[in-house]
């Protein structure tokens, strides 16, 4: 999703992780399936809370992180409160894989490059003798692990970038339209935590505004943020590239994506980049790796009442299960470290077990 | 305001410029004097829009102008209409200097520039000795004309940036409590333009969001547009530098500004930003120099209806003149250059006389 030269580093750890864990797991159908369900998660939610009123948690088991939430909410809002946040600053931030949606076996993003070189292919048969492009088509982790810059900026090109951006938005819808994840079988835009949906909305209902704050890319989210999240697409902030103003044959003018990044939406590019979009510091935050760890403190910092929280992979089951905290085992997508467990103890933020917390995890369970 | 390479050389001219026509005017009162007036334009504005209920623009002349920004606004929002835009569309973009506000004799933010230079020197006997501030502080516009980059990269260090942002908040409001426009002797925030402000609340009572876009710094103006526009801080989208997360003394998340140019927005840049700001292009567009154009264009380009308007500022008796389009004097702050007037002619544009126009520039008018 990076596309420095830092960043051509870490995706390719990724990728060649990713190929070697699933190589053999085809995650995309290529019917013209009718992926979307007929009613969305939020409207499900909708449905849910309504029946459930007066509880605006359905999904929460009652428990210290439910509380949490609630204290919080009741503490900046009702009238008197000696914590009362204005309107106007009321600013909640989540970040998106691992938080409010399944990040495992990989970044539905990095999937979505996977089957763009798997899709492109056949019209560039010079990839064959490219290691990155040939390790990718055939699964191959350790080539994948010896490209070179150059070969990664090949790869943007040849997946993300040097299109207008209208293109790369019709790319992306169509793309999650009807990809599959390879563990639950369904559109990746099923796979949102359902008690986030419930706090966002229980946030939305109490004036706060809420933001995606994401390591992806911001006009990859935005193309189903309002869809899946009820978020619009100025409250998705993200990784970004530049763009180029320019004209096209009709001298209409048009944006095109540039192979250069533009913001790194990751650790203190979160912080940096929650001030550049908004002026000031969010009241709440929601992450669930080492990468959010700068947005929770920014946000602790705002001067009177915030809500700091962490989602905890810890149910194999229902979900994944990793860390490295907590003696889960550890992982390259999402990475939860002791020390930022340790950290959040210490600094009265907010960790949520995915197990112990969660009564339902996905709109659909039952 | 800008702080690259190619801006330094932009800034040193202006700089230039202003010094020479302008040394001997001190416009900064010294003094803590209370300059906020006891009711903000907005107010002003929402009481006689309320007196004059049924014309929502009552400081325009009834003409050409007024009239597209109502059939603008009824054709994209009454049920029914073949334009109606669906409202999470509905996005109007301002630019400020010379737009909503008065440019000249130079953009408040350099005269903030110029003030810091002079508020510090005396803690600097250094700059005597450096020719960029020694011609800042005694107005020798031909000292300051032969700058070095590194010189610039000084004055920016000495004013805007190397300080935590909340630290460069604090200044850019205490300037702009006391500082005085030297010609109409009130404080910039009251040199808005009544028929502009009119404009905002007319579109926003109608479900559009009213984004200010402007080459000054996005940083400085979110410190007054609240209070000024309406506009919330997260609805400014300005020039901006990069930002560095920190901790004090006192392990706290803080962000610092540093000397290194982010955005740059102006020209192509506004659509650029537009788009990394919103995802989506503006059905509105106000603009009034050269750096506009691409804005307009790009918000021509958003399929459906649009408008699109630029202010030629041709009343020097009530405010200034200059074009040098249709014969007005040149000028280097806000060019509106023949070339643009008759882009705007050739694409359908609006362009707005102030003379003729505007029934009433400023709220405190008469």
């Amino acid at each position: 999703m990076k596309l420095n030269g830092k960043t051509h580093l870490v995706l390719s750890g990724l990728l060649a992780l990713a190929l070697a864990g699933c190589s053999s797991t085809p995650t995309t159908s290529t019917s013209p399936s009718p992926a979307s369900p007929s009613s969305t998660p939020v409207e499900e939610l909708h449905s849910a809370v309504e029946k459930l009123s007066g509880n605006p948690l359905p999904s929460w088991n009652d428990g210290p992180a439910k509380q949490a939430i609630i204290n919080f909410v009741k503490a900046t809002t009702e009238k008197g409160s000696p914590q009362f946040v204005a309107p106007e600053d009321r600013i909640a931030a989540f970040d998106q894989d691992g938080t409010t949606w399944v990040e495992h076996p990989m970044y539905s993003q990095l999937q979505f490059m996977l089957n763009r070189v798997r899709t492109l292919s056949p019209q560039h048969p010079e990839w064959s003798s490219k290691p990155l492009f040939r390790g990718m088509l055939i699964g191959d982790a350790e080539a994948i692990g010896k490209a070179t810059e150059s070969d990664f900026d090949a790869l943007d090109a040849a997946t993300q970038v040097k299109m207008p951006v209208d293109d790369f938005h019709s790319l992306a819808k169509s793309w999650m339209a009807t990809a599959k994840h390879p563990k639950f079988e369904r559109p990746y835009t099923e796979l949102v935590y359902q008690p986030m949906l419930e706090v966002m909305k229980y946030l939305r209902d109490n004036g706060y505004r809420v933001y995606i704050v994401t390591g992806g890319g911001q006009e990859f989210v935005r193309t189903y943020s309002e869809r899946v999240y009820g978020v619009a697409p100025e409250q998705v902030i993200g990784s970004a590239v530049e763009t180029q103003f320019e004209y096209d044959k009709d001298r209409k003018a048009i944006l095109t994506r540039k192979p250069k990044l533009l913001l790194y939406n990751d650790k203190g590019g979160k912080a940096q980049n929650i001030l550049l979009f908004l002026g000031k510091r969010p009241h709440a935050a929601f992450g669930n790796s080492a990468g959010d760890q700068q947005m929770l403190e920014y946000t602790q910092g705002v001067g009177g009442a915030s809500l700091e929280m962490l989602v905890l992979h810890d149910d194999s089951d229902r979900e994944y299960a990793y860390g490295p905290a907590q003696g889960l085992p550890d992982t390259h997508f999402g990475k939860f470290t002791q020390e930022l467990y340790d950290e959040a103890k210490g600094k009265g933020w907010t960790v949520i077990s995915m197990k112990n917390d969660w009564k339902r995890i996905f709109a659909w369970e039952k």
